[in-house]
């Protein structure tokens, strides 16, 4: 019996808690790694999700453990580092004290990295229109779409068929866009021989987005560019409209109805509860109005990072929540904790833009460096070796590779299960 | 619109309806591919397992999309086949009729390929001994074993973090062997590092045969080979007790009491519901006692192969519930069917027995050949080759090995993701 609860009494070393292993937790911890403090990685799951790839799970193309490696794995080697499987119930920021499902966790800094969830203007949608944050939002997605297929293949009545064989996605962002492309080429290639009945080919992919264009973080051109593109695929672009209703047949959307079975949901999320941990100030995304140094107003000794964090950024927009803001965030939070333990103040903290992107399909990707604007087919190459790159975990490198590698030479995608529950 | 319902009015070739896309049931149907009839398969599955490795998903070794394919995509080029996901509810053999959940579809001839499920001698056994025969069985568990190391990390209390290291394997047939080496693998090896109060090398991994001996099917020497295997990897082998007792703190066998968070079902199994759709004669394991050429008394257009199938072999035993005899059965069955057409009667069934075997561990395994009984690590080698060979879909086999490698080379497993509800 080593470390924590042993060493909780003669550890003198400052107690570092971490709530959330995603991109911004799991580096601050990694930042930790030689710190003269003792840290405890708190996550309700037992994997580091890397959530960029997780629609190629949800439309077959990788299986989860593709894109998920056990927290535990990847700070085995950080003697200082221990984790713990639990979900936080709430803060007492008097005593510094978590409450982790019916146990007590105290604190000397605290770094809050719970991300995000997806978010719906009516709560009931959610039921109809499922979103994408987890391994089993993936899961079921994948499900649906499959079982749409299926339930085409069987439908007598052609209004019906038709139903099944619709898909739409609302919310032009990058996860939108990713996902209506992937479902077009499941429809239009990696499908098309498996059925008797139907020909998936007709299928019809509509992508909402309620503002004037599609990936709007993007440059206009590029933003048009990737309209075109989708539209190779087969998928219909449809702009400049919210939508007002949806329901188990479809959504209403502009005065008109379009009927489907499938309706996806990547229309923005919202911020984890933390920020009612702490009952702090937050904006209407529920991410908390952190200071320069990212610490919370009035609890200097606690830091939000990532998709919990609002920072302000430019044109009155916050820091964008990507992977690489949440981070660079991550970095800082840590760092300024070993500022602070080595009794010096910690500069304000600096965003660098990376840049922003999108995958479109199998062989196109749209991406803004700023200074270079790559498009079609070379951003694809770009974009996939930067994934793979930043993918944890060496295996999942390969066989991340291996996937794409064979899916891109045969067109299949060999990921097509139907599982978890009763979907019949 | 080609095919299925739109043909079945003038498609005058004898209609063949497979229930069940398992070893059986899918080898039937690619027996038929070139046989003049209309072939329907249905499982309420969307995918083929390959069940032999399903414990390698159990115990984190393994992704569910590397042992399985998509039925669709197996028979797509089988242009007189298609597939039909969905529930069989009932038979109507006056009116040779099937209920597929709420619709109708109607036979000539029919092959049963239902296969098994596992069995309790008390059914409340189950909620707490899970058993391992589909892909969301194999999750759970996987689960399952993945949570008891993380509440052993958190408990408090030496009695209950004891239990949380304890795991129980019921059964010592093949499953049972498999799990257990696994799991003490996963224990000593893979996960040792990972924890920080726990030393997951001190697990405790019991298996349970009622019998004199495990593997019972092997010869004696093998037996005790296998046994002394498993206890190099730290494995305690128990002979010779049933279970008296399961429930959530552990197993009472022999008069005495294992206490564990952990316990696994892998003793016995019963064949499905279809010999009540017939209500057909069947053994204590509800196999339906076939005739030589397989049909079902009083119903010669109906077979059952398979799990679903008791066929008299030798010592008074029935066909051992193995791959490679549900795939016999299953050629058989397409075959007499097609000798009926041709208006020719059938052969009697005859059964050629591949020998039996099982695994243990990473590096070792016993095999009967009858002429030949290879043990250690050649046998795991062929026993890796043989599974690799039979994995259906290329692209499957390619991931198998590289993961096989890949955990060989570095004891890692990366498949550890706890998905699937909330199991806290």
């Amino acid at each position: 019996m080593t470390g924590d609860s042993a060493s909780a009494q003669r550890d003198e070393r400052p107690h570092v808690v971490i709530v959330g292993a995603g991109f911004g937790g799991l580096t601050a911890a990694r930042q930790l790694r030689k710190a003269p403090v003792r840290v405890t990685l708190i996550d309700r799951r037992n994997y580091h999700l890397f959530q960029p790839l997780l629609y190629q799970v949800a439309t077959a193309g990788l299986s989860p453990a593709d894109i998920a490696a056990p927290i535990r794995h990847i700070v085995r080697s950080q003697a200082n580092t221990s984790v713990l499987l639990g979900r936080v119930q709430s803060v007492d920021t008097a005593r510094k004290l978590l409450k982790v499902d019916d146990r007590e966790v105290g604190y000397d800094y605290l770094i809050l990295a719970t991300g995000a969830k997806h978010a719906y203007p009516n709560p009931d949608w959610e039921a109809f229109a499922p979103g994408l944050k987890s391994v089993d939002d993936a899961t079921s997605m994948r499900a649906r779409i499959l079982l749409a297929f299926e339930q085409a293949e069987q439908a007598e009545d052609p209004a019906e068929q038709r139903r099944c064989l619709n898909f739409v996605i609302v919310g032009g962002g990058p996860t939108g866009v990713e996902l209506a492309g992937a479902i077009a080429e499941l429809a239009r290639r990696v499908i098309a021989k498996d059925f008797r009945r139907i020909d998936t080919t007709t299928s019809r992919v509509v992508l909402l987005e309620g503002g004037p264009r599609i990936l709007p973080a993007l440059p206009e051109n590029l933003s048009a560019y990737a309209t075109r593109a989708l539209a190779k695929l087969g998928v219909e672009v449809r702009t400049g409209d919210f939508v007002e209703e949806v329901d188990e047949t479809g959504v209403a959307v502009g005065g008109a109805r379009i009927e489907s079975r499938t309706v996806l949901w990547a229309a923005g999320v919202r911020a984890s509860e933390a920020h009612r941990w702490l009952d702090a100030e937050s904006d209407r995304a529920g991410r908390i109005l952190v200071g320069p140094d990212l610490s919370v107003p009035d609890h200097p000794d606690i830091f939000a990072v990532g998709d919990t964090a609002h920072v302000p950024w430019k044109d009155g927009q916050p820091i964008p929540g990507v992977a690489p803001a949440a981070k660079q965030m991550g970095i800082y939070a840590a760092k300024a904790i070993m500022a602070r333990v080595a009794g010096r103040k910690p500069e304000a903290f600096r965003y660098k833009h990376a840049g922003n992107l999108a995958t479109i399909g199998r062989s196109s990707a749209v991406i803004d460096f700023g200074w270079w604007r790559p498009k079609g087919f070379l951003a694809w190459l770009l974009w996939g070796l930067a994934h793979v790159y930043f993918l944890i975990g060496f295996r999942n490198k390969i066989a991340v590779m291996a996937d794409w590698i064979w899916a891109y030479i045969t067109f299949k995608k060999g990921m097509r299960l139907i599982t978890g529950g009763p979907h019949k």
